[in-house]
């Protein structure tokens, strides 16, 4: 997992009228986004985001992006510019801040107003830029345009790179609502105008490029929430993401129109409300919001939570209020809306807290059975008109697993983009854009940094292989031990199973067999600690393998008295 | 997990002309479906299923229905009426025969095959009752008669249960495809006749309750395949269930129409298909299949390989392909199609799958982007035809979670069923259908039994808690060294970390503080194993928490010499 691509190797020096891009996340998986741009010297930072865990990464916290490409050099760092304020696109800013407290953080006021919120958790003051659309303001060589894009948080920004190798747009993630309801649309305007001017390299979001046709418009889930919220007898619950400032506005001024109060639920909900109210991001009406307290003492049918916990995270309070483990009970007549989407690999988690809610007796809304949720990601029929209106010389698409990577790399095709010009790079795969043809030119380590408790890259590939098999098999450990100067057992082998599904009993009939290769052993004249711990490992593993079929991690310790 | 509803209490004797039902699977989860009907004294069983492990039911192969329930009155059983032969409803069989080989099992043509040929390998020869659909039989005091019913495996069959307690009409899985391929309708007369005649209570499949609507012909998905087929150029895969016949016979008629030839890849695809051409539910043209080496020495464009794999099993061929760890080698050009239904919980892997094989040049078709699958089970559009022609006075949704239990009982509701004959029920719920009212009368124990390689049942809710830990967190173990009669320690304590991240550097500092904690227990005079073992536990994991913030298991050991 380090290099990407071995055979690609180390690009060599980048000349002098090039453009070096590097994706360090957000190629070839969704999360961790984070480009390098490099040009003269200097490097620009393109989002800096976390990406979660899978199953088969058990324990973990967070990913972060590996930084030891900047390593030595981030000093040339001119500024990290923050497309939005999704997790995924600032999660690992506290992380690379570490590194070098004093980059510039360049962002929308609504994105910087977030990151800072975020930076007072882990003790930082950031530097900040704030920047509007329609500027435009140069970093070292690197004279940036920022445009403004649509997407499920207010505020996002594309961004114009212009360096004597070239104009590249990078859309950071967008969608086209045309009827958004802050008005503020993606720029089309702006990046015709752009491809007027010639675009040597586009990078746009891919995350919706295998979808077909368009996103509906986030307006028309106000509707669906006002006839959820007309026929609900009892308490109503919404759960959707902390940052959707929109969807929340919408619940909102629904509860309004049904004469409910609000109250907002979970920490990071109560968090980023604040900043969008304190920033004039979301419309409050006085007195519509109450705290938790007060809403639990009001008569149902006047309240509405809204809450995290839409991806059905265990410990968030609509998974504890499923499992009956909150103080809110949920009960017959209570109406849940889930106004989220449905992140592949939450589904188990999901479907267990909308089962829980639905055997409590609640009526659970869901993207499945309602239209509550819009992505926040153009789909192929409104990437196409990006494509168009910019006519790239060159494209790379950004943001996506290799499914959506070639799914927008075809949309460039069929829009005459020469296919030649169409460069997929996964993470870590170096290009460079080199008189106005980007190429792929190498690679460089760009591995998974683990973030696990308070630690950072301290969990190895090799402590996940081990927790994998602990996990699945768990372990038996063999304790033995001998005389330092005869190098005799003094007491019996102590053996001890977890999560094997192997009891005691069971286990103390391997006990002769470890004996008896030691004994073996003995006579043989073998006494490193090393090869007795193979002997051990090989008659425990071959007795469990015989009687119960199964691989338990099996641990010899040797204690010399 | 033992007693789904302790308040409800174990039910009382059931009266002499009454009929009790205990779901032991499949209500409030999909899988391991198994229902036990009792009248005077006799029982029947339809369906014997498992159900597969979910992400914290680690290392588990198969979750079995608890047959305690049974326990002493397996020789009153008077058969097992397997409904078709997907595994959630036969996988139970060959544990459930190792308690009492002799029960009959009842069922169609494909369907005994399919279990015989199952319980082949488990080396268990069945006692099998053949039946068809249009038939009536008694069982004991069961009167039963057979209904075919439209599904995703051919032969499947709806059963009506008559006893002097009324008439009973459990569906097994259902859809109502009207151009099915084998012509084999779901007999809605039938139904409409038992419905004139007086259904007490109607068991129904629920899986697709909650979507609106009617499902797709399975032919509709012949255009897409040929479509598919006409435009790839180099191999093609097609990937789906093994017990899929009508899927796998589109693929062949496709295949012969395109002039490829074509191989089963994965053991139980071959199986299966050889049964289902045996008996005559799979036509294959003469010198169409080969085997997969003469597959792979005919040029790419002249094959096709039928595969399993389409759920992201890791030790699938098709995964394996997808990572480079197989004999067949994906490359540009080739074309895979998932022609399969993504099942929750799986849609981390199958991504991975899809990812990984586009990333070596595949094209990847899947129901996301064609239209390669239809759902198995009968909409909620479809649900109201066989409610409205059946008209029970009782209902009881079966073969779903709770959200697909609540949206069928709601379409019973609408089509006239009064509230108080709805009975939502869930593994271990007592039913008694008694004076033609079904009610719920208590619950029994109706835990999970886990598969773990050669053990049933061995596996407990505790090894899969320390699994979790373990995998979560690694451990961390104390081995202590003392003399049996001075009660000192004879060695420095052994640390050992795995999975947990902590290396073993770092791990030594602690050895201090185990000695100095040691040292004032032995002050104290405090020497029982227990007490040290958790002052151990406390030591140990208050500085990993200081340090790391993360929960490793501590596991001390003492040891006497």
């Amino acid at each position: 997992m380090s290099r990407p691509h071995p055979e690609l190797g180390t690009p060599r020096a980048l000349t002098e009228h090039g453009l070096r891009i590097v994706g360090l996340g957000g190629l070839g998986e969704i999360g961790r986004n984070m480009t390098v741009f490099e040009h003269a010297g200097r490097l620009l930072i393109v989002d800096c985001g976390v990406l979660f865990p899978e199953p088969d990464q058990p324990g973990i916290d967070l990913i972060l992006p590996d930084f030891g490409y900047l390593e030595g050099r981030l000093d040339r760092v001119e500024a990290v510019v923050l497309t939005h304020a999704h997790e995924d696109h600032i999660g690992g800013v506290p992380y690379l801040l570490r590194k070098r407290a004093d980059i510039p953080l360049v962002g929308s006021k609504l994105t910087l107003g977030l990151i800072r919120s975020k930076l007072t958790e882990h003790k930082v003051t950031p530097v900040t830029v704030q920047v509007n659309e329609g500027t435009r303001q140069p970093f070292g060589p690197f004279d940036l345009e920022f445009f403004a894009v649509n997407h499920s948080i207010p505020d996002a920004l594309a961004v114009a790179i212009r360096t004597s190798a070239g104009l590249v747009l990078h859309t950071g993630d967008f969608k086209m609502d045309q009827l958004p309801l802050d008005g503020r649309l993606t720029d089309l305007g702006g990046f015709a105008r752009l491809g007027g001017e010639g675009v040597d390299l586009l990078m746009s979001d891919s995350t919706n490029a295998e979808v077909p046709g368009i996103v509906t418009a986030e307006r028309d889930i106000a509707p669906v929430l006002g006839n959820v919220f007309a026929t609900a007898r009892q308490r109503i619950i919404v759960a959707c993401f902390s940052s959707h400032v929109h969807r929340v506005q919408q619940v909102l001024d629904t509860a309004v129109l049904h004469g409910r109060k609000v109250a907002f639920v979970g920490r990071s909900m109560v968090r980023t409300m604040g900043v969008a109210r304190d920033l004039g991001y979301l419309r409050v009406p006085g007195g519509l919001v109450v705290d938790l307290k007060e809403a639990e003492q009001r008569p149902p049918n006047e309240v509405v939570l809204v809450s995290t916990g839409s991806q059905g995270e265990p410990m968030s309070a609509l998974s504890r209020m499923a499992g009956r483990d909150h103080t809110i009970r949920v009960t017959e007549g209570d109406t849940v809306i889930l106004a989220s989407s449905l992140i592949p690999g939450n589904e188990t988690a999901v479907y267990r807290v909308i089962n829980g809610l639905t055997r409590l007796g609640a009526r659970v809304v869901h993207k499945g059975n309602a239209l509550v949720h819009v992505s926040g990601h153009a789909s192929a029929g409104e990437l196409l008109y990006v494509l168009n209106l910019v006519r790239p010389s060159n494209f790379m698409p950004v943001h996506g697993e290799w499914r959506h990577l070639r799914a927008h790399a075809r949309l460039a095709a069929l829009t005459g983009v020469a296919e030649d010009n169409i460069v997929i790079a996964e993470d870590g795969v170096v290009v460079d854009l080199v008189d106005g043809q980007a190429s792929i030119v190498g690679s460089v380590p760009c591995g998974y940094v683990y973030v696990d408790g308070l630690s950072v890259g301290e969990v190895t590939e090799a402590s996940l292989k081990d927790r994998r098999i602990l996990g699945e098999e768990g372990f038996v450990s063999v304790v033995i031990v001998v005389d330092s100067t005869t190098g005799k057992m003094v007491a019996s082998p102590e053996i001890h199973a977890r999560g094997s599904g192997i009891d005691d009993a069971a286990l103390s009939e391997v006990r002769p067999r470890i004996e008896e290769a030691l004994g073996f052993a003995a006579a043989d004249g073998i006494s490193d600690a090393h090869q007795l711990g193979q002997l051990i490992r090989r008659v425990v593993g071959r007795w469990v393998n015989e009687n119960y079929r199964r691989r338990p991690m099996i641990i010899p310790v040797l204690i010399e008295v």
